[in-house]
């Protein structure tokens, strides 16, 4: 199905303003925050909504530069993650996407399944696609702590063209963990595109009723 | 209680466009593709509205034609399942239906409960309350990997008019069943009408507040 | 704090209308009916909106009466089940919540929390705080298969007046039970009227933002 | 990024009024109840809304002081909380806060995440960025009775300038458990404002579909 341009101008009037309320964990040496992108959608030429692009939960991490005191700025949250996507893939726009890591539904699925004992690790390639691809990895870990207690999430980035390799990592209580899988689960649906198939009850015209009234329509699994 | 016919006309003013959002697993033999559908709704002559067809959870299946390549085109998606059928099922009709299965309530109910070990199957006539009633089965099963990394997916054809017997199966991955039992929680309300139970705020009409005051109502489980 | 009444005869306008949309087990001996009833609410003299009687998911039990045949209309649902126990509870009355059982949020939160192998019972006078108090009791139980196949759901109602004792029961399998855990969870935070609780960006008002900002707030928990 | 100040005067045209709608837990010797609070958002100069201050489910003791008779007006609940936190804290503020705790979005993880078998404990100081810092101390527990029959909720607050030591504590059934932990992961996505971040739809604008039409834009997780 063929899938028309759209034009998001529109967005500003109709309450979809941008939103920041990230999750953030704030530990010794790094910061952790979470925030959720919804999907992007497209109007078919039949009519019609599809998702052009799915959503993702956005993780950023930041050094502490001091006490209390954490680096956001390096990672330029301001630019969106899919408009440093778009621009075709070189050093400076790995720079911008070196502290970022963009888990999508499946990914957010393994995270929550994840038992008190378990532990997952993603791989990304930010150059993916392009002629650079296979020169960056990220890595993504989530490790459960053996006594229990909690997990341990790192971000890993190996640069073979800029030859540099960034680690960022934190402890994430059981309770952190608790509030990422509650707002993860809640999250999921949404950037999957899904709270948009809601059961509207549709404009029921009652002059109309008897010419195109539907017939007891039977499935297979009514009984 | 009688259900007066609907027209569903109205529908693309009011925000009902059809969405396309579903969640795809390709593999290497096969695709699944999964989305929810919503109920029907009709009104009743005593006022209010009845839910005359419950949603589902529609199941696609595709083979793989070449690598990276599915045959999604032979399952017809832009025809409405309900609207297939609605038609006297024949063979045309359930060619049309070999790749898919509609997931009820208490199904979804028996996926989201299944247990890392566990597994289950649902049976489907397609020709069901037909002449050809009994002539083709449709089975649907989730198996649990041995190694409990996950699960088998499987839909199995046997059309004994056309003596065809198609099967799609995939391997699920914990992670990519993790988001199916999620989303499928999430739909599941929805899929049942239940998200119309909203607890709005009726119109208070303070002019009327002193003469139809309601008396403090007691119920049995009040203490 | 005082309540004032409140009119639901503008209800109809605002997209309040009746929804009827049970989820419905039918079983050789009997059917259950499950649907969510929204709280009431009522409006504060000091401004505000107060849940003026909280929401409950209502059980409705028919025995068979046929093959595939269930006596319903014994049941009366048309009429609401707050207005059957707004009236001063006599024979006739007792005689419509016969075969319903109204969970309130506690006794759903026991339902939903049930593990494999619990079970749990709960106990309403319908005729409470009348001078019928202590003469009818209903009793619902829910009981798990030994074998851990699913669950028995139980209706007892015992009429010390009319010296009547009916029994209700029947079969849940674990996707049925499944399906309710499920909706149940998702009615509950409605049927306590915390989904009125929405987090809605207030109106920014540019023009008196020097004037009414706020200070920067801090919590006992904000370090 | 400098967040305006923002003014709550047009709340009531649109739908913002004040909800009262707690779960509550009546015992022998005390009451509980708990409620949500939504976050409070600000405009930011960029374009955008952001959580100027996270929500909180706010839970509030009472002692009985009569058989089904309980004190909840030395509460003071009229006064919001985020109104008396605002004040510089001194002798007669602290008196208004004595009776209730504020759960944070991560507390809420912690009791969301309890075992049956666990505990858990929080402590604030309300006086916290004062010149009374450390002077009050108040910590809420939750701790697991040792036969699985449910929990034992405490408030104790230590106050160490007017020399009192305040203590209000009250059983909990696993039922209402059930009930906290569902209506609490249903409120911690709201209270953190991820309700805001809905996938809707963007208008389309189809005159300009061709002109401002996206590329087809890859994630690094797209294969």
């Amino acid at each position: 199905m063929s899938c028309a341009g759209f034009s998001t101008f529109g967005q500003k009037e109709s309450n979809n303003e941008r939103i920041f309320a990230a999750y953030s964990v704030y530990k010794g040496k790094a910061a952790l925050s979470a925030e959720p992108a919804p999907p992007k959608f497209c109007k078919l030429d039949s009519g019609g909504i599809r998702v052009k692009r799915q959503g993702y939960i956005l993780l950023s991490f930041s050094p502490a530069v001091a006490e209390r005191k954490y680096d956001w700025q390096r990672k330029q949250i301001i630019m969106p993650f899919w408009a440093a996507i778009k621009i075709d893939t070189g050093f400076e726009e790995l720079a911008v996407m070196i502290k970022v890591f963009a888990l999508s539904a499946t990914e957010v699925g393994a995270l929550i399944a994840l038992g008190p004992n378990g532990s997952c690790e993603f791989f990304h390639d930010p150059a993916m696609q392009t002629s650079n691809a296979g020169q960056v990895r990220k890595s993504f870990s989530i490790r459960a702590n053996p006594d229990g207690t909690g997990y341990f999430m790192s971000l890993n980035v190996v640069n073979n063209i800029a030859k540099t390799n960034d680690r960022f990592s934190l402890p994430i209580t059981s309770a952190e963990f608790a509030v990422m899988r509650t707002s993860f689960s809640f999250a999921l649906p949404h950037i999957m595109g899904w709270d948009r198939y809601s059961s509207q009850v549709p404009n029921f015209k009652e002059e109309n009723s008897t010419k195109v009234g539907l017939k007891s329509l039977s499935s297979e699994w009514d009984r």
